[in-house]
């Protein structure tokens, strides 16, 4: 009788803790002192009054203008006040795309001005305003559809509607429309193309984003409407007159710039060689003040850095926090980084990369591409994040936009996935300001971040440099 | 045994009917009509549809401007092939406001754009933008108690914030700062004013609406912040450090135009000098399309009237339909109707008028400034528009804007209260566009106008010329 209740907690202490030592490389401690991460960072974290000064004192912080310089040294001077080991710059080349203005409007049946806004790398409309007849198409695919040279002249415009979906997979089927509408468009003689905003919102901005060029096609400009001005389109169109609109964008593609990723770290107590990376990216688009879309990511991650930074002893590995230049107009930093490791062989030092790109919702989901031999450590990190409201989901997911090109030459990466219902409700507008963000949140992000690569950089079990997919 | 059914029929209605046919005017016959019209519009109205028209085919429409006068033939347009039986335009004449360009930015110590929009009324800031130091104050008060002349060369940015009520009573508490801020600003020796936009939206639109100056103050220019802007300014004042910005605004009064009321009736069959009004207006502010702001209210009130002249036989009095003109900057059209029937003597006609001028959503309560004698027959409407979700509420209330003047003159007037709790989410904003309207709530609103309207011009009650406060 006496033996019963020791044997009942050792059964209990085998049903709870289906990763032992040997599987997940973490013991008691280990697991304490990441639930001490989490509770911390949820009892109030820094990661709001860091979002706040990036959009206060830099604020639109665009690839290649003055404002992307004084993000980088905002970036590195924030870092350095947070208390990193290290704080580094490495550079990142691209082309520059400047917006300088951008304006349309109905001249007929029925005047009136058009919310617009210039995609991103879209050509301007040329010394004078661009006037003619507007053809609507539901979707890219009936623009592709259309016979050649039907459009000479003339004005496409795409109308296809975003979903909105907790994860955002709306996003990919309609932002084709602006990726490839321009070339699509001029392969049938367009003069210019105008899309539906590949977003969410009824409010009237309208959402930029990157577009495409190929060689052998003309080049024209391309442009969003808010989606309240391309309903106000449509109902003009559905009444059967022509409609003719004036477009007036200025932009234009001027040669290159050297900015930065700014790299900060807390060196690995055994193992300073393997790192386990957490970043944001730090540029923005131009129209709102960057705080969903990337202050939120930037903040996060560099807070959840910062407070492993103040553990007494350092975990085994590396951690890196990474904030990356031009994510938005090719993911130019993600890109660099990763070329910089393949050169200098370190993809295989690399046990884990993630990044916060998907707003300021709160995580739900943790998933990843790990060696199978890896899982018991995401499982027991499952365990800790819990009570964050989050699961392990072993299927699906995928490694941020800039951790992508590593993850491509084999490093292994988690997602700590967020519910993004809202974000593509500001993503890209001038709507993207601090007001839509839930310092809360922030805090749930900060737990499951700290907590999340605490774990990953203390475990020693390797969690594969050449993934395989995210099932185990 | 055989009465009992007739004394218990005779008992319920004197029970069910507090108002008899001698109190009220109204007969068995007048009500069922009522019922009906309510709930024809309740099957679905033509509202949506008309408002769809407006915004569409004339869109912005500011008083003075070209599109004024497209919208004033638009109405003419409609209300005839809507069927009453005579649409009629009346004069009115007011200065004109132009809107050219307006931009701000933050010169030091974070230089970024900021979201302006200028005041209806103000001035430019003349050849060159303006730059100045910026001093924030927490409402206007704050500003009045400045000291004189310390304002010399600083722009004052008055800092209130609008408080969210269903009934929109957050308004006229902030709304000061906006008609008064250029004064005070200037009586301090200000350069010009900017304001925390009077909305309650965190959406980054700024606020339009009218500003005045006064003879013997110098006159500055005044602008809107988006609340988002107003947030970003104030955490950079709060850092301590001064705070410049650059204001380019572009406007200017030029001259006087005579725009139109635009009047359509069904006539009475024994009363036709005797009206019932109802009306919106039909001008809006130059941001948006003006579907709220009041597109709805012509619309609403348009097809509550057109629904009264398809019945077989029209009521005793005239039911009038106004859309008026240039309301936004001074309720002009208002005053220019009211004076013609002061000049006419026709006040004492004016049985009851009402205004939609709260947006589009849906109307929770029936107010009233009438005669107490007429009082049954408010009660006895109320009784129809019940199941409308309405309830009689015998004190407050006031008369829309530009029902105004005439009450001021002794007419009687209703109120159909609409919840407005997202009202000042729009209003006088580039959001105010078609998508923010419900047609359900439309049909409730055109429901309740229709009956309410009917049964006023039916009864033969005299609503009194010169009305005591609402409290009967």
């Amino acid at each position: 009788m006496r033996l019963a209740p020791t044997l009942l907690a050792l059964s209990l202490s085998l049903a709870l803790a289906p990763s032992a030592r040997a599987d997940t490389g973490l013991d008691a401690d280990d697991i304490a002192t990441a639930e001490g991460l989490r509770d911390r960072a949820m009892a109030g974290s820094q990661a709001w009054a860091v979002v706040e000064s990036l959009t206060t004192e830099v604020g639109p912080r665009m690839a290649g203008t003055p404002a992307d310089a004084r993000a980088v040294a905002w970036a590195q001077a924030k870092f350095t006040a947070m208390g990193f080991d290290k704080v580094y710059l490495e550079p990142v080349t691209f082309p520059v795309w400047l917006r300088h203005h951008e304006k349309a409007e109905v001249l007929s049946p029925f005047p009136q001005p058009l919310v617009i806004t210039a995609l991103g790398g879209s050509i301007g409309t040329g010394a004078k305003p661009l006037e003619a007849e507007v053809v609507e198409f539901a979707d890219l695919a009936a623009l592709v559809a259309a016979p050649d040279g039907s459009l000479a002249g003339k004005i496409a415009y795409v109308a296809n509607r975003m979903v909105r979906f907790k994860d955002g997979r709306g996003y990919g089927p309609a932002v084709g429309a602006r990726s490839n509408g321009a070339v699509e468009a001029a392969r049938k003689g367009a003069a210019a193309v105008v899309i539906r905003s590949i977003g969410t919102s009824s409010d009237r901005f309208a959402h930029t984003g990157t577009m495409r060029y190929v060689p052998e096609v003309p080049r024209i400009p391309a442009a969003a409407l808010s989606n309240p001005d391309a309903d106000l389109l449509s109902h003009m169109l559905a009444r059967g007159k022509p409609v003719r609109l004036r477009l007036d964008i200025s932009a234009e593609t001027v040669g290159e710039y050297t900015s930065h990723n700014v790299i900060a770290e807390i060196r690995g107590r055994e193992l300073p060689d393997e790192v386990v990376t957490l970043g944001g990216h730090l540029d923005s688009w131009d129209l709102g003040t960057g705080a969903i879309d990337d202050g939120a990511g930037v903040a996060i991650t560099a807070t959840a850095g910062a407070l492993i930074g103040e553990l007494a002893r350092a975990p085994r590995r590396t951690v890196r926090v990474i904030a990356y230049a031009n994510e938005e107009q090719g993911l130019y930093g993600g890109k660099a980084y990763a070329q910089a490791r393949a050169d200098s062989n370190q993809i295989a030092t690399h046990q884990l990369g993630a990044e916060s790109d998907f707003g300021a919702g709160r995580i739900y989901a943790l998933r990843a591409g790990v060696d199978p031999a890896a899982w018991p450590v995401i499982e027991r990190i499952g365990q800790v994040l819990a009570p964050l409201g989050i699961v392990v989901e072993t299927e699906g997911g995928s490694p941020g936009p800039d951790v992508g090109p590593i993850v491509a030459l084999g490093a292994p990466w988690a997602q700590l996935a967020q519910d993004g219902i809202d974000y593509f409700d500001y993503h890209h507008t001038a709507n993207d300001t601090l007001d839509k963000i839930d310092p809360k949140a922030l805090d749930q992000q900060v737990a499951a971040y700290a907590a999340l690569m605490y774990l990953a950089a203390e475990s020693d079990v390797d969690f594969g440099s050449a993934p395989p997919p995210a099932t185990p």
